[in-house]
């Protein structure tokens, strides 16, 4: 096992683990025991939780910022854009209703335990309100594009924690039809997409 | 200090820990420390972090209802009460901004840890659901007075998660002048409140 696929299998473990239980529910030796190498070779890529903590952010800003890049390039017009945004509750339904959204989830609990991360893990939350924000100055929404960025990131919230207390699935396709007709409506001027390039 | 008095000591500290910092990251040592009893008379109340968890859930139920109750009582209609519970995320927007929402939290958390009380945290969010599914039936909205319930309820969850995000106050405001202007869309006929009883 080479040096930085040891180092991304720790990060990788954590990752699922601080998702899957939470952070303060996840030890060292819980990431340790999941990844299967010695202690030596451990420490060797990370001596405290809060270490790989701030690893696991990255990689999740990373990940974040690779899939907002692929929207970007292949989606046709910033409403698509937006669409695809609001279905990752559709697309990670069962990831959701087993442990909520990821990203929720982690600036909630860091926020709470004043952690010294919030910081960096709110940075996720803010990666995805300013390309938000970004895709509805595209549509022409001007002064309100943050606020509506705002209401669909508030909107995903929601969607999540409620779909993770009821499991229920009519429930989240309702909320994705509700908040795409509300995107509609506030569309300054209604595009013929068959012109969009 | 009387037994009950004790007891009650014991439950409102760890009420407070949990939602401040988290049911996982209060141990045992962190909720006697905080009411400053000696160890044979905390043990006299609970034996384990659990037990003082189940009388947690069961005050704040407690006090739901009898929030809901009160409201109930005092509000002229079903559209005043929805918005007196639109309105606790202004209401509680400082508690809001530094833990998130107490019932989101507690739920999220303990799914997450597949605890054997999640059900029982999850009584407080269907307590929510039904009440609302109540006051939207009031209001006219027949077979979709569960969705609309749900629909608040999720919205709520959303707010608290970005208000403790961003500590955004000017959002939380929007967001109510928001969902207030759609409970005003979905009611079925126009009442006019001064007929109200």
């Amino acid at each position: 096992m080479t040096g930085s696929t040891t180092r991304q299998q720790i990060v990788d473990a954590a990752d699922s683990l601080f998702y899957g239980r939470g952070y303060a529910a996840t030890s060292f030796a819980d990431i340790a025991a999941a990844v299967k190498i010695s202690r030596g070779n451990f420490y060797y890529h990370f001596r405290t939780k809060d270490e790989i903590l701030d690893a696991v952010i990255e990689k999740r800003l990373g990940d974040r910022k690779k899939l907002l890049a692929v929207w970007d390039e292949t989606a046709r017009d910033a409403a698509v854009r937006i669409e695809c945004f609001v279905r990752i509750v559709i697309a990670n339904q069962a990831k959701i209703m087993a442990h909520g959204c990821p990203v929720g989830t982690l600036t909630t609990e860091l926020a709470r335990l004043d952690h010294g991360s919030k910081e960096k893990a709110n940075q996720i939350m803010a990666l995805f309100r300013d390309w938000l924000t970004r895709q509805f100055e595209e549509l022409g929404c001007g002064g309100q594009a943050e606020e509506h960025a705002l209401h669909v990131l508030s909107w995903s919230q929601g969607v999540a924690t409620l779909a993770q207390a009821f499991k229920d699935e009519g429930f989240i396709r309702r909320e994705v039809d509700q908040i795409l007709e509300w995107l509609n409506s506030v569309r300054p001027a209604p595009a013929t997409r068959a012109n969009a390039s």
